[in-house]
C-alpha cells in the first residue's frame, strides 16, 4: 500500500519518505510498501519503492492519477515558504491554499477515508503571546505564509470532522539545521549560522541575538511526523491540530552550543547584520509552545540544543 | 460616495443599509450618499439612494461592475447560514469562502484602499472554553459554517496587513429576535421562541433550557457594525478581528423575560423538543466572550435581556 508525499523532493519530504520506508512501517494495520513523491523537482532518493512524479501539486489531473486505489495516506509538505510567499502573494495563495484545497477534494473523492498529514508551522502565531503558548491560543499570523497555513489547518479540521479524511495538522517548529543551500524561509538564517561556519564559511544572522527560537532537529521532527501519521485518530480527539515539540533556544544559546562543539573560531564566522523584513516575520513567532499534550501522545522533543547541533553533524557531516 | 452591502436583502443587511443612510454618516470624512445591495434577492428598502443588484456575490463580473470609482467600503454580509452550510458543503464553500475571496480580490484591484467589513460569527469557536472567552483564544469550529467564517477572518486580516484593504472582522453574537420566518441558522430557534409566542403561535426549543447563549439585539448589533465601519483603522491595531458585544443569557432567562413582558400564557407556547443536530452545533458555541477591548473602542452591548425583547417589540411589533 502506498503513501503520497507532496514536496517529496524537499528537505523534510525526502527524509520523511525514507522514514516511512523503514522496515515494518504500517498505517491502520497495512504495511507501507511504496511512496509516491509529487514535487516540482524529482525526488532525490534512489529506492525502487519510491516513485517520483514531477509536477505541480495544484494540478488536479496529476493528483487524481497519483491517487491510486492502494493509497493509505497523503502527507502534504509541498509549500512556498515564508519569505517567498510574502514576496509573491499570488504564488503563495496558489500553492499554499488552492493546492491544499485541491488535494483535500481529491482525498474526499477517494473511496478510502485517507489519512492526511498537513505540515503547518509556528508561523501561524502572532506576537505578544504568553509563553509557552497555551494550546487554545489561536493563529494571528503576521505573514501570508502563516495565514495560508492557518487556513489549511481549518480546512483539514473541517474535512476531518465531516469524515472526508482522517486529518492530522502538525505545527512544525523551525527545523535546524537543514543541509544544503539557504532557502526562502524567513527562518533560513537559523540553519545558516550553524551550517556555514561548520563548513568554514561566513554566515549572517539578521535578527537580535536574544531572540528566542522554537527549534527542532530534522531527526526529531521526521520521527514526529511519522508518529502523527501512524497515531490512532481517536487518540487525537476531535480537534486535529497539534503543536509539535520543539525546544526554546536563543540565537546566542545556539551559537554557544556551536562554539562548544566546533570552537570559538567557528562561532566567529557569524556576523550580525539586522534585516528588518526578516526580523519582522521571525520576531512575530513565539519562542515556545505548550507541548504537554503532544508529549503525552508520544511525540518527542530534542534533549537540548547540543543534541540539535550534534544531529546535524552526524546526519550530514558524518562527524 | 457609495457603500456596497452584500446580503443587503437579508435581515441585518437591510437594517445596516438604513443605518448607513441616516443623516450625516461618513467614512474617512466622506459622506455616504448611496448604498448598493448585492444579493440573490432584491433589497426590500424603498429609498432612491439604495440601488439593488440582484445576483450571486460569487459572480466576479457582477462585483466588478458594482464597484464603481466612488466606492468607500464593502460590507460583506451575504452568507449561507450554519445549518444550511452543514447540509450542503459545496454551497457553503462556494458562498462563504470562494465569494469572500472573489470579493477581496475585487477590492484589492480597486484604486482606493477600501474599508471591508466582514460579518463573522461566534460560531468560529469550539466547545470547552474558559468563559468569557479571552481574546487570544482561537477558532476551533465544529461546523463548516464556522470554519468558512474563520477562514474569511484570516483572509481579511492578511489582505489588511498587506494594505490591499482596510479590514474589520466582526464576530457577531446570535441576534435575537429576528423578525419574519425561521431561517436555516442553527440558532434560529433563539428568535422563534420569542417571535412566535408574541404572535400567539407555538414554538419549539431544540436545546437544553440551561444552555447559555451569547446574544445581541439587532438594534445594538447594527449600531456596532456601523461603528466598526466608521472607526479609524489605527484604533483597531494590527489584528482586525473583534468579538462584538453580546450578553450571556440562558434559554430559561430568555423565557423568563418573555414572561415578564407578555405573561405566562405566552411563555407556555414554547415546547422543548431536543434536536441532536442543532444541539451539537449550538452547544459548541461559547456562551460569553471577553469584550473589554471592544467596549473600550466604543462598541455597545444591550443593557439586559429585557432590553433585547423590548427592542424586538418596539422595532417589529410597534408595542
Ligand atoms: N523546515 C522548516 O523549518 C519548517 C518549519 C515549519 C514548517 N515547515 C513546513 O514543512 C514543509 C516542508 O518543508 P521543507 O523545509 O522540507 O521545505 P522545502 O522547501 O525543502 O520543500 C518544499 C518542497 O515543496 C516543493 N514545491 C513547492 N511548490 C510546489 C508545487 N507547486 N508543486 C509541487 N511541489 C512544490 C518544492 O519543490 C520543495 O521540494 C513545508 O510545508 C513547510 O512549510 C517547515
Ligand atoms: N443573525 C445572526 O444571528 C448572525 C449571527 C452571526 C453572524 N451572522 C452573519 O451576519 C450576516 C448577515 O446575517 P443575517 O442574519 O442578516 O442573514 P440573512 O440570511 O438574513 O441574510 C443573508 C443574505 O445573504 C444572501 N445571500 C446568500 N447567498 C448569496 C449569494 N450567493 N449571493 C448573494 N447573496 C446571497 C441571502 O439572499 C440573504 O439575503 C451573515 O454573514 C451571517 O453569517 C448573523
Amino acid at each position: 500500500m502506498q503513501v503520497i508525499v507532496t514536496g517529496g523532493a524537499g528537505f523534510l519530504g525526502a527524509r520523511l519518505i525514507q522514514t516511512l520506508l523503514e522496515e515494518g512501517q504500517r498505517i491502520e494495520g497495512e504495511t507501507i510498501t511504496r511512496v509516491t513523491s509529487i514535487d516540482l523537482a524529482p525526488c532525490p532518493l534512489d529506492d525502487p519503492r519510491v516513485e517520483s512524479w514531477v509536477g505541480d501539486v495544484a494540478d488536479k489531473a496529476l493528483i487524481e492519477r497519483a491517487m491510486g486505489d492502494d493509497t493509505l495516506a497523503v502527507c502534504h509538505l509541498a509549500a512556498v515558504v515564508s519569505s517567498q510567499a510574502e514576496a509573491d502573494f499570488e504564488l503563495g495563495m496558489r500553492v499554499n491554499l488552492e493546492a491544499t484545497q485541491a488535494l483535500l477534494d481529491a482525498c474526499r473523492a477517494h473511496p478510502r477515508r485517507l489519512r492526511f498529514l498537513f505540515a503547518s508551522s509556528l508561523a501561524v502565531f502572532g506576537p505578544g503571546l504568553e509563553q509557552p503558548v497555551p494550546e487554545v491560543v489561536g493563529p494571528q499570523p503576521r505573514s501570508s505564509y502563516g495565514a495560508q497555513k492557518a487556513i489549511g489547518e481549518l480546512l483539514v479540521n473541517d474535512y476531518s470532522r465531516r469524515g472526508f479524511i482522517d486529518g492530522r495538522v502538525c505545527r512544525l517548529p523551525t527545523i535546524v539545521a537543514r543541509p544544503g543551500k539557504p532557502n526562502q524561509a524567513a527562518s533560513s538564517f537559523a540553519s545558516s549560522i550553524i551550517r556555514e561556519p561548520l563548513a568554514g564559511q561566513r554566515a549572517v544572522c539578521p535578527v537580535d541575538p536574544d531572540l528566542p527560537l522554537w527549534l527542532s532537529s530534522p531527526r526529531a521532527m521526521v520521527g514526529n511526523l511519522r508518529h502523527a501519521l501512524q497515531l490512532d485518530g481517536d487518540a487525537l480527539g476531535e480537534w486535529r491540530t497539534l503543536n509539535l515539540p520543539g525546544i526554546t533556544v536563543t540565537v546566542t544559546q545556539l551559537l554557544d552550543a556551536l562554539e562548544r562543539q566546533a570552537g570559538a573560531e567557528t562561532r566567529a564566522l557569524v556576523d550580525f547584520e539586522p534585516d528588518a523584513a526578516i526580523d519582522k516575520i521571525v520576531a512575530s513567532w513565539p519562542g515556545g509552545l505548550d507541548i504537554e499534550r503532544p508529549l503525552s501522545l508520544g511525540f518527542q522533543a530534542d534533549a537540548d540544543v547540543d543534541t540539535v547541533i550534534h544531529a546535524y553533524r552526524e546526519d550530514y557531516l558524518n562527524t
